[in-house]
């Protein structure tokens, strides 16, 4: 008899993210002329799991324990403590007591102080990551896997959907995510798996899990959205609606990335021999491409990319499309774009 | 002292989209070579207002009534019997009574059969379009105006979004578009405007309105989404989620220009010289533009759009990027997708 489902489901998905890390190690040491290319990783590499006690990430290192070895690769874990709650190093002893008792050798545990820059959730996932690739580099780790779900992910999608910013704050959570100093440090198993099935993953595991109070605080907008925002709409839509979520973001991330790509390479041609961009090259090109050549031109020019909005980028689009002797434009950071005999000048003031 | 800032606002955003008519009408005349090109119509053009009697298209009506005699333009209006509840002839004949009061001329009432192909709503939409089309024909019409708010273009947004099938979904109703006959026959003047305002609008100058009980009746998934999931996401997300939906519908529908007309003109380059997709040329394209010629080629190989999801095309997508020999893929309208020696060929089957 196989295991139960839903643990059969997190083993799967992990061993097959273990696989493309063993292909990206391989990918990334040169053979030696007489070797055969190998998926196995050289002197047992390492990979943690990040984790909060919570029923995803627990779901998440127990897969990890048990697939690792199976492919020579040696499973660690870490956990933050954030500092926030009272008790928070009590809970992240607990964690690492049962990280170790899942038979994860080193684990981790790292106390961060959040700062309040972005607001409480931006803060404590900024200081979270930093925390993060320090211990990837501190371990040598060839991955840290997070445990975030397709539920998740779609309340990602709708985080990004209020801000009304474009494709790309839809695109959510990648599966595979750059750190400090590692380009594909990151990895997510569970982007296409339910909450439900981590959840069930650990019952029958008999696996304890802690419910973070944060996930049913009101006061946190992910909290509101989870407990009330995504059932209503659920109930008014159909029950589809998280697994479509997540699809838009995937599709929202493939298309903004094929958008970037052009925009990079189309900003070199509307560029006359000084530098500087020649609005009647810019006029002729699709209005996605070109808003985005702008938004990359105001960012080189000292704009901060989280403060620069879509109806910064359509003032400053409208001395293209919609001329008729306007003054300068201020942008964030300073930055000011106008309009000089048929070029568009974008500097800090 | 001015009108209301309600009607104002209205009748700008009316007074908007009828110069941009004469435009469009100005620049499809051949100008006399001794006529100066002007945006003044010929022959007093005329514009229709689609109107139920609800406050958005009686706000419209009320809007077009005043701006239309200032630009030579002719003002009619045209109400829809939909026949679907009991007295809606009478219904009818009342909105008819309203805009003839309001001064517009002529003013049309046409009954229409429902069908129920795609569901209630789609299918309604269906024969009132067909209807629209055919009054416009009749009347010689230059345009038809719809009633359609920002909130019903948030609403739209989040029903594409629940059908997870990419960024064209997203991108809501468009401030203008074509009809049987004419590309550019529909225009919304209120998309930009919120419901409140053409409520406001009518109340301020003694409109009489009606509340369709469609419009409430949780049957309607619309209906559900506008009553109970709007409201509960805004709760969650904060009060501009509508706004930042309807910027997404705009971003998205650039978007999707863009990455269409890259598409079809990607399209020429990957095919030989008998017209097959060539894999290796296909490989190379970024997935966002690979996706998109895959579906033109399922579509023009006879699979109706309607059926043709994204899990389709992902299947499709895999005998390019994950091809380890896997049969022929079967897509709606029996048509049918395979890889043979180095080439994909879709075809109906």
């Amino acid at each position: 008899m196989g295991p139960h489902p839903a643990v059969a489901a997190i083993r799967l998905a992990v061993r097959r993210v273990l696989h493309d890390v063993l292909i990206d190690l391989s990918a990334q040491r040169t053979p030696e002329p007489h070797e055969a290319r190998t998926e196995r990783a050289p002197g047992h590499a390492l990979v943690l799991v990040a984790c909060s006690g919570g029923a995803d990430s627990m779901a998440l290192a127990s897969a990890l324990a048990f697939e690792a070895p199976k492919l020579g690769i040696r499973a660690g874990g870490i956990t933050v403590d954030h500092g926030l709650q009272p008790g928070s190093d009590l809970r992240a002893a607990e964690v690492v007591a049962r990280l170790t008792a899942l038979g994860l050798d080193p684990v981790d545990s790292v106390v961060v102080s959040v700062g309040r820059d972005g607001g409480p959730e931006a803060a404590a996932r900024e200081a979270r990551y930093a925390a993060l690739d320090a211990a990837a580099e501190r371990h040598g780790a060839a991955a840290i896997l997070l445990g975030h779900t397709r539920d998740d992910q779609a309340e990602t999608v709708l985080l990004g959907l209020a801000r009304g910013s474009g494709i790309r704050s839809l695109s959510g959570m990648a599966a595979v995510s750059g750190g400090l100093g590692a380009a594909r440090r990151y990895r997510r198993p569970f982007l296409h798996l339910d909450r439900q099935t981590a959840r069930k993953a650990c019952m029958v595991q008999s696996l304890p899990v802690w419910d973070d109070p944060h996930n049913t605080d009101p006061a946190y907008t992910r909290s509101r959205l989870r407990h009330e925002g995504l059932p209503a709409l659920e109930k008014a839509l159909g029950k589809g609606v998280v697994e479509a979520l997540a699809r838009t973001a995937q599709l929202s991330r493939d298309d903004a990335d094929a958008l970037d790509a052009w925009a990079a390479e189309a900003e070199a041609s509307v560029r006359d021999a000084s530098g500087l961009l020649e609005c009647a090259k810019l006029y002729a090109l699709p209005p996605a491409v070109r808003r985005r050549i702008l938004r990359r031109a105001a960012i080189a020019a000292g704009a901060p990319a989280g403060s620069l909005f879509a109806r910064h980028i359509e003032e400053v689009d409208r001395l293209i499309t919609g001329w008729r002797g306007q003054g300068a434009i201020n942008l964030p950071g300073r930055v000011v774009a106008q309009r000089q005999g048929g070029r568009l000048v974008i500097r800090q003031g």
